[in-house]
């Protein structure tokens, strides 16, 4: 476990001590964001760190993706999230001797991010090699106000005696980090560090600006910084890569110095270096004329309105509060000024999975953010419905029909390099869907005002072109991957068959809504009638003998996976060729769980429970992307004490670094997953239909399951003894 | 077309005039071979070329393999064949004027392979631009007799007036031309292009000596080269790249210089270079003491030999006739000398697949050498059963028990970067396992002899780990990818279950017949009970509404192709993607077809006849390994007419360029399918039986084919009308 102590509280998150084993789950954790701007929680001095940050949504870079065996249509150009200039340095010396946690332990490093402040604050006391104490507290924020600005105020008191204070401030271009890039390529690893040609600098005695471009996508970001200094001296420089403030003070025992750091990060397509500069000056300029405590008060103000109806509360189970407010925090901050790009796997708090967005946030982040700030959604719909030009382009290159929307992107198309887990993951575009219809449903907008009309239109169109009826009238999707990652290539996989099939349904009541438009579209009487037949001929596999579903055909016939020699052999992709686990009965992730939830309507209660029962014993949940939907179904079959302890899972999936994936950020999917495993599980909440529907699951002892089957005995004895038994099903049941 | 005019003769390959369009390709027509080492058909004085190379079999250099999207067990390392010291260089110039067919157009420019005589021959006769006439010959070859040698013999002779006559004779090391890798990653080509260090050089009056060694695979590579000068002037100079002679005459009307070129090669693992150039010098010294008569008459001596067995005789059917002699001819050059090397898809005629071996060499290359030369076939089987120790840990690395053999390698290891057309073939290891047991049926040698016992105990135990049982008892292969690269990663392909089926049998036959030795294998009685019982109970789909062979599980419920939308969009694998043809009816060789030939006796005359005309109907050919196969079954199924068609397409692949690959090298799984298509097609020859049987196909008109399917219709009509039709089978049937 290499997440840090942190107190338990029901609004803050607290770290009591540093350690430096664990800096780099701390600055995921210690993130802010608001959507637009994202900082990870590097420490003001910025060394020691695990991994330096600043990101802006939508600036990226392109690279070259090359194969050693090729083949048509896969992607030649991938995309890579860039870490922006860095405005957080502030680094310290006192009578000559740097402020670094790792030389001089600190008798106090406390940090704490305030949930309804939206601040980073931090607390350090610490006593030189030559005997000097000062008192250093620093508080920052990204400001869900003012969209550009992060700021810090950063003050220096010397406790117990007279002492040379120098702070040297940055704001560093260029490549402050590794990149992350999972890509042993040494030409992307060139292209991603070397991503930005200066453009422009300029100083002023309080600080300067600074404006660069990307080689390759052709996006220019700029920066600007300014200071307010309390009892110090100040000067300021700045050459292409850097604008450096120095601000000195010569205090008195008791004495202090107080500053004030503004910076405003600002990017665009098309705009000059110099306007963008000009924009970024402006904003430093707004937010110091608000001042510090105005933006302190403007933060407070946007984070009342939004606890004022997002808020969760839990009795009894502290750690759970906690964690639950700290997931609906971020899951704000992740989107609140987000305009024109996707949310990230990992939002704006690291660099895993190179800043891509994935279909997850269409099926966790949107329809969460649908319930709790529906203008946010609408935004980040946009952006998806604007990216239908690439997903047509993907379609034609596919030789299908319609739109084929990307596994994985910053802007639009298809960066994704392994075909059986994207490219057959057609899924993915039905998810898309979803998130429109959900939206439509929640909120009594019209989906079309959020672009979603061509999204269902070209999805429906693509399925048509995707499936096809056998000799009996059955219509199949052959070929698919689910959402399961450890099955791949197979046919029929039921959550793909249901969601299309809801998809091709809630395309054509939407072009009965929107006659004209769909016209516009090309759509007739004859092509919707087309799409309802084909949804009502969807083939779902079912063995008789067992009594459950298959997640796709042939599933049941599949070899059980022998639990016992794996025993810590986790993640299995880790250790196993896909050619070994692809045909057998191991799961990474809810797949026809996850329909069971998604697609309630297809399954009565005793193929819920049987299904569930199944596919719990064979899920390994090595993906993130698992606990919420196994919360919701558990909660949906009555076990509701599976439903909470899947619920927690999820909740504290960060903050206790589960995954052991959260030095590369927060997993967005999961910070919406515990909200949902809490509203759609326990809650019972339910948009899919015309009205919202409400059932709380009551905490009465769930009911036995029928039967028990050899796999869930398997998976409770051996699996993971380091971690909690992967299946809390087994577990709870005593096996 | 790319392929060169050649003249029809039965024993010759003569291109009577010089075509700078098609230089590639007559390269590779043109190679000479002994299986040790290889030269491509170029113009004695280099320039202009398609590709240049002069190949040993078995020296390689590795190059990293990096994935965009890399999974655990994807091999990290390529292997490529390296082109070695290039020794044919003579360039000549005539009163200070270049040879080079693109400035003077020669009056007579002949090349001619002799197949009797084993050599290549050329005759120019050119005007310089002074207006002097002079006559080039040269005589090419790889001995047969001496396999470290090349040597040439080259006269000049002016005809009309005195010339001044100089000729620059050249060994040169190092990357004498692109390395061909289709591999875009820049290391792969810094690798590849300065994959050798040179080691020691030396030079002679009339020669000289070079040793060089990889940097990655620590191979090193001597040659030496010596020359015998009538009427002229010598002398050499060498560095480390290059050892260079140069032959001056004045020569008067009618006086002609003439050189013997004698070149050596040589490679070790482990020998250090000094050594290996003795070697090298201790050979050229041996050629010498033969002399360039001795040369000729020993090349023909071991022709000789092989002819008076090995010939292969046509009426009526001259371009036949030369088809079948070259085939046999490059057959038997591509392996004669061979030790300790496989034989690669390309033999030692280009740089085509980076010189892997692939299953298709024991699929077709070692069957049809048992049977023309079972010493060489036994030698190539050793190779084989020697990498054993890697085939083993690939297994392991893939959890399964036994050995699994490389999709592609040089040196045993697997090399494929594309898991689910390699990774997932294991029907290669059964293929592998098979030509053991030809060799043993054919020659009446012990399998053991050539290390057959542990390749099939191991394969079988692969089988066993692979498979699994249903409840029902039936034993299953799911997840596996069969000959036809167009349908991946699917369950029950009838060829790979037939084949594991085949085997465990043999595998089972083989431990009854060596107890002991089976014994000190860890082989018991219990286990070759069960690899009986799995053979007895695998399980053949059967679709009984069609009455054919599905090729797999559920592939008749596939969609078809459409082929009319298709039309010029060949090979398929070029214009749509995997996802979208792995689920499609549409082969790009025979997979079930070649079941039908090499699982024989699992199948009726009426299965036979079905089965045929429902596949022939749906595979493109896009690949160079279907004709062979095709023209035996069709044999095999009364369609005599069909199996010769496809015969010659099979013999004429690289003499016409049919798959226009030619240029890349030879297709050997062609040259050898020519002759099975022959030999077990119209012929009847089977050998998997205990006694070899003949059953020659009379050329009465085949029966009717009982029905007419759709896709036979369409494939006809409308595939590739820049080639013959695909299926020969539709055009036979004028449909």
């Amino acid at each position: 476990m290499s997440a840090p102590t942190l107190d338990v509280d029901p609004w803050h998150v607290r770290e009591p001590h540093v350690d430096t084993g664990t800096l780099d789950v701390a600055e995921s954790l210690f993130s802010l964001s608001n959507g637009y701007l994202g900082i990870r929680g590097t420490l003001d001095e910025v060394e020691p760190f695990g991994m330096r940050g600043t990101y802006l949504s939508g600036v990226y870079e392109t690279h070259p993706l090359s194969y050693p065996e090729g083949g048509y249509g896969q992607p030649g150009e991938g995309q890579a999230l860039l870490t922006v200039t860095d405005g957080t340095p502030l680094r310290l010396l006192v009578d000559g001797i740097p402020l670094d946690v790792r030389e001089v332990r600190p008798e106090v490093h406390e940090r704490t991010l305030d949930l309804r402040a939206g601040t980073l604050d931090r607390r350090v006391r610490w006593t030189t090699p030559r005997g000097t104490t000062v008192e250093v507290s620093s508080r920052r924020l990204v400001s869900l106000a003012e969209r550009s600005i992060c700021a810090v105020r950063y003050e220096v008191r010397a406790l117990d005696g007279p002492a040379h204070v120098v702070v040297r401030s940055e704001v560093a271009s260029g490549a402050v980090t590794p990149t992350g890039v999972d890509n042993d390529d040494p030409r992307v690893k060139d292209v991603l560090d070397n991503a930005f040609e200066p453009m422009v600098h300029a100083c002023a005695p309080t600080g300067g600006t600074l404006a660069s471009r990307t080689r390759r996508s052709g996006i220019t970001v700029a920066a600007a910084v300014d200071h307010v200094v309390d009892g110090g001296r100040v000067s300021s420089d700045a050459d292409e890569h850097r604008v450096v403030t120095v601000v000195a003070a010569d205090l008195a025992a008791g004495g202090a110095l107080g500053i004030t750091k503004v910076v405003a990060h600002t990017w665009s397509l098309d705009a000059w270096a110099g306007s963008l500069v000009g924009q970024a000056s402006a904003a430093v300029a707004s937010a110091l004329d608000l001042g510090w405590e105005g933006l302190l008060a403007a933060q407070r103000d946007v984070l009342d309105e939004f606890w004022a109806t997002a808020d969760v509360e839990v009795d009894g189970d502290p750690e759970l509060q906690q964690a639950l407010r700290y997931s609906v925090f971020q899951l704000f901050c992740s989107a609140a000024c987000i305009s024109g790009a996707p949310v990230g796997a990992k939002g704006l708090t690291g660099m895993g999975y190179s800043g891509h967005t994935f279909w997850d946030v269409e099926g966790f982040v949107l329809p969460a953010l649908t319930l709790l700030r529906p203008d946010t959604a609408a935004r980040l719909l946009r952006w998806r419905a604007e990216t239908i030009g690439s997903a047509r382009e993907r379609a034609r290159t596919l030789g299908r029909a319609g739109a084929a929307f990307a596994w994985r992107t910053i802007s639009g198309p298809e960066v994704s390099a392994y075909w059986p887990a994207s490219t057959a993951a057609m899924h993915v575009n039905a998810d898309i869907a979803r998130a429109f219809w959900l939206y439509q449903n929640a909120t009594g907008e019209d989906l079309d005002d959020v672009g979603g009309l061509p999204v269902l239109v070209e999805t429906a169109r693509l399925w048509m072109s995707l499936g096809h009826e056998d000799a009996a009238g059955a219509w199949h999707l052959f070929g698919m991957t689910g959402p399961d990652e450890y099955t791949g290539v197979v046919d029929d996989n039921v959550f793909t068959n249901l969601m299309a099939r809801a998809n091709l349904r809630r395309a054509a009541d939407a072009c009965r809504r929107h006659e004209a438009r769909a016209a516009d579209l090309g759509v007739d009487h004859t092509e919707t009638a087309a799409w309802r037949s084909a949804a009502a001929a969807v083939h779902v596999p079912w063995d008789e003998g067992l009594r459950v579903h298959p997640m796709n055909a042939n599933f049941t016939a599949y070899e059980e996976w022998p639990f016992e020699e794996q025993r810590d052999a986790y993640p299995v992709q880790e250790h196993q060729h896909y050619a070994t686990f692809y045909r057998r009965q191991v799961l990474k992730q809810a797949d026809l769980v996850q329909a069971l939830w998604w697609c309630r309507d297809e399954f009565t209660d005793e193929e819920v429970a049987r299904d569930l029962e199944y596919y719990e014993a064979r899920t390994v949940r090595d993906s993130s992307l698992s606990a919420a939907v196994q919360a919701v179904v558990c909660a949906q079959a009555q076990h509701p004490d599976l439903a909470l302890r899947y619920l927690r899972e999820c909740a504290l999936v960060d903050l206790r670094d589960v995954q052991e994936g959260t030095a590369q950020g927060l997993h967005m999917a999961s910070v919406a997953g515990a909200w949902l495993a809490l509203a759609a599980g326990l809650g019972g909440l339910r948009e899919d239909h015309e009205d919202l529907e409400i059932a709380p699951c009551s905490r009465r002892r769930s009911p036995a399951p029928p039967t028990t089957s050899p796999g869930a005995v398997r998976c409770c004895a051996s699996r993971r003894p380091r971690r909690a038994p992967r299946s809390r099903w087994c577990a709870a049941r005593g096996r």
